[in-house]
């Protein structure tokens, strides 16, 4: 690690200025608290397909790919040319515009449970949307989530993210009651906990593959078991998809598992890179928040927001989902390749890890503790993350290969089998140093 | 007003079409409550300037200017350019770049009070963070805010928006009981509520210039007497600046007003259109938020999100801040014209309205209910808001003048003597009909 720390700091020194200038406009240095890792992140000049460069001119291979939104790497071109040739007719309108329209049309066709749609700009605010919609149509109060469950810093889901689960996420909230919490993949348990809670559920949130919480599908088994009490119980079944939308194919990750959801939040991919939030779902409970229908005791308050439904994030979003429907290859080459890297890491690491994931996304968990198997975010938390640091770090500094460190990888159109080779090879060397 | 629908539908036919199918995909047609209007919005094919264009090829004067964010107008190119320049580097990172650096440079000059930055993607997302630090730094809950003030969507300060401003404003929220309301411009009133939750008090949030409630500046009585309260009281002064920085002078408006905030928001115009929320304020309260500083229980959880600080916003309001310092003459301009339309509004109206607003924002209160002046969002909305609506149509069906429906209207760089006159004309026109 020190010689890693050593490389590192040589070959970032003017990352290391900027930064320490950095700290002095912004808290920790950054505008995203996970954004920073010791001992100060390099500071980014650009990016460009599947690689990042900083400003002390070093090149990194990107399996960070903007928090997982760039499936097709940086600065995709078939985005880049269709957002050129919109900005002369403005990025920001503040009425209805076309582009939304033909956009929205792609979206419901690839996800039919998009009924109808409404756009927001950030992840954040949609599963805000949908927490308040649920509440609204049920005229219940308590949303469960799932331990290690990460939607956004809405005041309404800010509960159970971090390892025990168990202690308040944040000073200054003032609602943490209803919002209860279940493990992962626990079938009987959480509908334990939901059995007692049933008079006032009003939904259930779930990634349908855990992506902070460790990159862990869920099983199909247990989506079904929470899905069938929910609906049993008045209460919906909200998929948050930001993650897991047009990552595995196009389309949603519920379509696959046969789900039947109330409402989806969308984000990342969709927006082609550009600040997105989606919330949609079935007519009659989107139809909850329409504000000439209903007077303000019955609707349910969902905005959008000065951005919403931008032109360039509607062109953008466009763009990258009419790529995708064009060349659905782009799964099946990045979709082998992530299978390909799980298979390798957990060959290469040969026990010491246990690697997650579905299709181009995958993380390398060290096993400690007893740890056999990766269920819930509990079983991720209880793997040594320490060393999950380090192993990261490690490839930062030695290899120019860029994971942020502690978190899932996610593999673009631009990587190649050369690439995973030389993640393999790396992970190889770092394997025989501990 | 059945004059102007006819006319209106007959020039907006292809719009009248696409938004039937708008419908089909959205909540009401729209992605932001506000953007629909009677019988249907036009739909917008491009803006440049001071122009919006929709569908049917009918151009608009625009005093909307995207929810009052392009001070520059539609397109501006000073902006253009250098995102166009910025595109090619990639529009999204998710790491630390040095186009944030270079940005909250320029901001920290303007907006001295801004001694750390934290970037978000809206102001929604800027005011629930601003919510969640006072009550973090002060270890109490009750959120003081104006009758009428908007904040965006969040649940934390989704209360007393619409007149009576009494009732609940949306189902489905949980935790209203931690904010109160008090009246605008009313400083013994307010101080008497404040005293009554002044053990609990973790802070005020006000708009110096009330933005959606009616366009109606603050006192400067009025905001010290509340920033003198709150500071006596150990709870923190929250300026909402999201309409008003940068949209007076080069800078906020609190410097103007010699105010003390201990946090400010802003969005929109810093932006340069782009999608924005920015969180500062004074050091020791936003490290109260610094992640490697603090503990769970300690810290207040702000994020900032995917999107937060990405490459293409940083450019574009550093494009918008670098031109705005370099020509200051852009704010005369600009409050000279709002001067003037204000003045001969109330000239041409002649007693049926009163004008508010400051600088380059106005706005046109019929008098109605024994009105007699402005001073709140209570007062606003006891005029004759419908005689408004139908105000703005007739001008967007006969005129090509371009205001939301009900809404503020803002001038920009590009707007001109002859526009105001052509406004005039147009309500001159429509003074006599009424």
């Amino acid at each position: 690690m020190s010689n890693a720390l050593e490389i590192y700091k040589k070959k970032t020194k003017k990352s290391g200025l900027l930064f320490a200038k950095s700290k002095k406009f912004h808290v920790n240095g950054v505008s995203h608290n996970i954004r920073f890792f010791e001992p100060y992140p390099f500071v980014t000049k650009s990016a460009k397909g599947k690689y990042v460069y900083d400003i002390d001119g070093n090149k990194y291979t990107d399996y960070w790919m903007g928090h997982w939104s760039l499936i097709l790497g940086h600065a995709a071109p078939p985005v880049a040319s269709l957002v050129k040739k919109q900005l002369p007719s403005c990025w920001m309108h503040g009425t209805v515009n076309e582009m939304t329209i033909s956009f929205s049309e792609i979206i419901q066709n690839a996800v039919p449970v998009a009924e109808k749609i409404r756009y927001a700009s950030t992840g954040t605010e949609a599963t805000m949307y949908a927490v308040r919609i649920a509440r609204s149509v049920t005229g219940k109060k308590t949303i469960a989530k799932i331990d290690g469950g990460w939607h956004g810093y809405t005041s309404d889901l800010l509960k159970s993210i971090n390892y025990p689960f168990s202690e308040t996420e944040s000073a200054g909230l003032v609602d943490e009651s209803h919002i209860v919490s279940i493990p992962y993949n626990d079938l009987e348990k959480s509908l334990e906990i939901l059995y007692g809670v049933k008079d006032d559920l009003a939904g259930v949130i779930i990634e349908p593959m855990l992506g902070g919480g460790g990159c862990i599908p869920a099983t199909k088994e247990y989506l079904l078991g929470i899905q069938e009490f929910v609906h049993k119980n008045n209460a919906l079944f909200l998929l948050d998809e930001i993650v897991t939308g047009f990552r595995f194919s196009f389309g949603c990750y519920y379509k696959t598992m046969n789900l039947d959801p109330d409402i989806i939040t969308l984000g990342k991919i969709v927006g082609g890179g550009f600040p997105i939030g989606i919330i949609c779902g079935k007519d009659e409970i989107m139809e909850a928040s329409n504000s000439s229908l209903h007077k303000k005791l019955d609707r349910a308050y969902i905005g959008g927001g000065t951005f919403s439904a931008n032109p360039i994030t509607m062109t953008s979003g466009r763009a990258m989902l009419s790529f995708l429907k064009k060349n659905k290859s782009v799964y099946s080459k990045i979709g082998k390749l992530g299978q390909h890297a799980r298979k390798e890491l957990n060959k290469t690491f040969d026990g010491k890890v246990i690697t997650t994931g579905m299709g181009s996304l995958f993380m390398t968990h060290f096993v400690s503790n007893g740890i056999t198997q990766i269920r819930n975010a509990t079983d991720a938390a209880l793997c040594n993350t320490d060393l999950l640091h380090r192993y990261h770090f490690d490839m930062i500094a030695k290899d120019g290969i860029f994971f942020l460190p502690g978190k899932l990888g996610a593999i673009s159109y631009y990587h190649s089998q050369s690439d995973v080779k030389d993640l393999i090879d790396a992970s190889n060397r770092f394997s025989a140093s501990i």
